[in-house]
């Protein structure tokens, strides 16, 4: 299509909230069409990743804990952030690991997401990963996970049915399920997920 | 599983900024584990939807804008938010129309998504719709949009290669091909996409 460039000028920015994991800022912008406005812009601190799991016999590992914003409890694939300087893969391998203690041997890359992108800068890089090895859990003390493992089958059918409400979650999930219906997967992976 | 309540109870909280769409609150909580710590929660005063319109041909109208907060053009599906006392499936029909110009005379729930709920309440609701009517776009000034229809099967690679990123557009364009795929469509609808 013909005019994809930025149509906002930054005239000035301030910091509205600052922690950890995220920052707000306020940008006055001007845009190419001469009105001018506030946008409040959530910036995510770190860059978010997602790991399909999978063991020998095609179970997928997911997660629960409960997401305080969102005030319910949630069954999401294992995920967790890293600096942008880090690599999304690096990223993704360590929290497969603090999460659940798995380690593995093989990697693909299979989606990037952008999160929420009205308001936020946020962005998720989703993997499947297989060729499973288990070592100890090192969660953060603010992380009170529970695990547990579904065959792949019902992992898809619980991103359908409302079980699995994480936006990213249900995107990889499907992914997947779409790229083992196309012939699109590794050998190995594609007879553990059938 | 057994313990899915909310560890964290509410100190207190405070303002930190707030615009026509998000507010940001800082809350003093304490996890049933004892510790106690700050959570930035960013609050999205409106709820959201997404639709993939799909006319007699099964193509699908994606729509085209710089998305500033992201710092990319992004073509998704259809979007928009409503306000809390509003239904979803009222907001999709105004929003669809508003930024499209279309109404659909059929509709069908997909998906309830929560998104980036480890910083965010935000919420989208995702449907199906078909047996559309143009009639005029009626878009608000700051939306810039372009539209194009792709066939369903375009859109949904464009999902999967990255050409569409937005977690929610992702996540519905799957959902509606694994339904295709599982024979779980009303038969005007499968007919159409097929």
């Amino acid at each position: 299509m013909n005019d994809q460039k930025n149509p906002w000028t930054l005239l000035s920015r301030s910091r509205k909230y600052e922690n950890d994991w995220i920052a707000v800022d306020e940008h006055q912008v001007r845009h190419a069409r001469g009105f001018s406005s506030a946008y409040g812009v959530v910036h995510n601190k770190q860059v978010g990743t997602q790991t399909i799991a999978i063991d020998q016999e095609g179970r997928v590992c997911l997660v629960g804990q409960f997401r305080y914003p969102q005030g319910l409890y949630s069954w999401e694939l294992p995920a967790g952030g890293g600096g942008p300087d880090q690599l999304p893969l690096d990223t993704a391998k360590r929290e497969l690991r603090e999460e659940t203690g798995l380690i593995a041997n093989r990697w693909l890359p299979l989606l990037q997401l952008t999160v929420a992108g009205s308001i936020s800068d946020s962005r998720v890089f989703c993997f499947a990963a297989w060729e499973l090895e288990a070592t100890e859990r090192k969660l953060d003390p603010q992380e009170v996970i529970q695990r547990q493992n579904v065959s792949f089958k019902e992992a898809v059918g619980s991103a359908l049915n409302g079980t699995i409400r994480d936006s990213a979650s249900v995107a990889a999930l499907l992914a997947l399920g779409r790229k083992l219906d196309a012939g699109d997967l590794p050998a190995d992976l594609a007879a553990a997920l059938r």
